[in-house]
């Protein structure tokens, strides 16, 4: 299957913020590798699952999310 | 229907943290009211749902939950 990658940037203001999206996304089947910036606010994603999918699992952490 | 009241230790170290909780809960349907104390690293949720539900629902923020 042919992998993507896609860049969010999440609202995260500690390292439990950045744990949890890092915690969501290591159980999100079709996730291959990301990374999370903490300095940032962003996360990359790399991913066989659609941007739209990608987006609504790191919503699900509570945190605010935006595509970039 | 019957409401009940389940009481949860989460790890949550910053108000992102404790926000993320919040807007989870607040979207989580059959959930009427909740406390949440960043101090006391706990979640008190008034529900109609079971406990395993409110769990899974907390669980999804990717913070460390405990049911107490």
């Amino acid at each position: 299957m042919t992998e993507s990658t896609y860049s969010f940037k999440v609202g995260m203001t500690c390292s439990g913020c950045s744990g949890a999206v890092d915690r969501i996304l290591s159980k999100t089947a079709g996730v291959s590798k990301y990374e999370i910036s903490l300095e940032n606010q962003t996360v990359v994603v790399h991913s066989t699952l659609s941007k739209d999918e990608v987006f609504e699992a790191i919503k699900k952490s509570g945190k605010p999310v935006e595509a970039l």
